[in-house]
């Protein structure tokens, strides 16, 4: 690994924040720089995405090593506040082992987050670990211009043997960066990865993307779900591969049905209460959630947890209108389907909706059920999954636990 | 138990809403009525405080039984949505059986706070178990008139033999009720309760009232602080009987200092590590907190868990600023103590600093030490705590971790 001391001036390029920016707040620790609080000059403007530059104050005082994303509405990320860092494979690997020593403070086994993006020192760049393999989502510019760099890191630190790359989804597409998966190192694995949670086994096919992958952040609500279960009957809603549904089992639940639109979803589900030996109170029904939740009230069904984690939808602000009223609509739906003293969890991944109006809108929905509830826990992602104070309001995962 | 469904009118008094009130709030929950919300007329100002009575709508149609207190600023306090309810011992029966369901699917164990207020549907009333002793806090009116009642009730419901009254704390004196302990069922506990909690075993002196008792609100929290401390030295300031550093021990840390102001509560800590069998790994300090961190800095102190948890800095409005310039000032001195990569858990019990608030004075504290942090979990009280949808932003505690 490279070892010297550049003059920054001459290995970095310089960028220049605009008078009106918040220098204070980038001192103080906040990781951003928006496009309107960059100056843009024709030869910021000409910066190829991802290439790393010194920052300077309105006064010309180097502030950070940021990377710079002309095209993006973030501008520029921090990477270093040391303006002598060098952002090379021993840089990632210092990060990455930093990272890896909190998970494994906090997971007997190397299934989690290793790695969530800026409050993990990687501005824009997940990685997802199971087992021996990993897979990284380099969303911003310069992760996927050092991705190599990023796998030789990984590969160090952790031994993975299989890297995957994941450039689906939303955030790369903000950046200017193309949709892809591909294998970086190793083989693609050829049959779901068995990820033990919460006493659980989940089963993760990770070249499939989201829709068939697996999500980390909702550990400690599953586990929270999973300590209400015992000897009772467990409905979950936008299940996935099991999330809820699969944990309520490991923790006693007398049966589980879950509810998902995609039949790839609810394969790996019945996989993972296989490998269980739990398929005897595990059940599926393929279906739209509104429709199925409508369609199980008129069956006269109840349960005694409900669980309705369903995709973002407030996403971003223009969304977050309708998105509340679907809130509202899947927690009016939902409540009839409640036992009396029973649980209703509903959960919310949107930006947008924060815990105030996601809650007031759940209780408004239960409310227009006829029912009322009481709030017994509200959780968030799990600690794989760490935030920046500066950016702690954008905590996007709520988790409310009511007692109806 | 009478089994009746006399007139309302003529065996209650009746209230009114004035025009101004929110009567659409108290219908979908709202459980209280200040005083410049309720007509307080001659006849109302006159009913003794913790009466009930049929509260009208400003068009005179009954809404709901409400004990009223003319004396405090909360004037009504909805007890039942029925107005053909009646308030007796039987009805008493019913709530705590419902409160007595969750708190038994919850734990294992008969130690928990049964009824919480508001969210349990007993306005006011807060009482914690103690295996087969409870304490009552009856902090309004109403419950101070049938505190025998709620006895009976309590000893039917759960079996317990021993049932005080605590009737100390601010709660009281804002309802006007004098401060008192007294022992309404069985006899005075001789010895500290063994209370076993997360694994720990804590020593709870129920007669001594909060400065030796026991907060089960923080259950959560200790058992996430658990999860982090194998091995590690931890740090437990404003310690109590041992809160933190008992679960800390019990998760496997290698050593825990628990520092408070309380010989009497460092003694009860200590007695719970015996208990345990840990006390070679367990120490106290008895000192000021900000003083003792100061001390431990200057001994050149580090550890790999600090944990700060102190009585209620801004427990009003007007104590805010200073509050939040409290919790800044603990954060800046425990932050120096805290080991590179180690973990930093701040606690506020204040009802006026709000999440935000109170987590952006932490920042600040850790910043002016000169150290970052990543917020890797942000904790509340248990499950036993519940919360009613429309108070909830009043959720008073946050246990919020920082890794640094």
């Amino acid at each position: 690994m490279t070892e010297h001391t550049p003059d920054p001036a001459t290995t970095y390029a310089t960028v220049r924040l605009s008078p009106k920016a918040d220098a204070r707040a980038i001192r103080h620790g906040f990781p951003w720089v928006y496009s309107d609080e960059l100056v843009l000059d024709r030869r910021t403007k000409a910066l190829t995405p991802g290439t790393f530059a010194v920052l300077e104050d309105a006064e010309r005082r180097p502030m950070a090593i940021v990377t710079v994303n002309p095209a993006s509405r973030i501008a520029a990320r921090v990477m270093d506040q040391n303006i002598e860092a060098v952002i090379d494979t021993a840089w990632l690997a210092a990060k990455l082992t930093r990272a890896l020593a909190h998970r494994t403070r906090l997971y007997d086994q190397p299934f989690y987050r290793l790695v969530h993006a800026e409050a993990d020192g990687l501005p824009g760049v997940v990685i997802d670990r199971f087992g021996d393999t990993a897979v990284i989502q380099p969303n911003a510019a310069w992760s996927e211009r050092m991705v190599e760099n990023l796998a030789d890191a990984l590969a160090e630190v952790t031994g993975v043997t299989t890297i995957i790359k994941n450039g689906e989804g939303r955030a790369r597409s903000l950046e200017g960066l193309p949709e892809e998966m591909a294998v970086l190192r190793g083989t693609a694995p050829t049959a779901p990865i068995a990820v033990p949670m919460n006493g659980a086994t989940y089963m993760a096919d990770v070249m499939g993307g989201q829709k068939t992958g697996l999500f980390y952040d909702q550990r400690p609500n599953h586990a929270f779900a999973a300590s209400l279960s015992r000897g009772v009957k467990v409905l979950d809603v936008f299940s996935h591969v099991g999330g809820f549904a699969l944990a309520a089992l490991a923790g006693g639940a007398a049966s589980a049905l879950a509810v998902d639109g995609s039949e790839n979803a609810l394969t790996l589900a019945s996989a993972g209460a296989a490998a269980m030996g739990v398929e005897d109170r595990f059940a599926t029904r393929k279906g739209d959630a509104f429709a199925t939740l409508e369609a199980l009230a008129a069956e006269g069904e109840t349960f005694d947890i409900v669980i309705c984690d369903p995709p973002a939808f407030a996403p971003n602000k223009n969304a977050l209108e309708a998105g509340l009223r679907a809130y509202e609509r899947i927690a009016r739906l939902a409540a009839p389907l409640v036992a009396e003293g029973g649980y209703l969890v509903l959960c919310s991944c949107s930006h947008a909706a924060d815990l105030t109006k996601f809650r007031n809108a759940s209780a408004r929905g239960i409310g227009r059920a006829g029912r009322r509830g009481q709030i017994i826990n509200t959780g968030y992602a799990g600690p794989d999954h760490p935030l920046l104070p500066h950016l702690a309001e954008s905590g996007y995962l709520k988790s409310v636990f009511f007692r109806l």
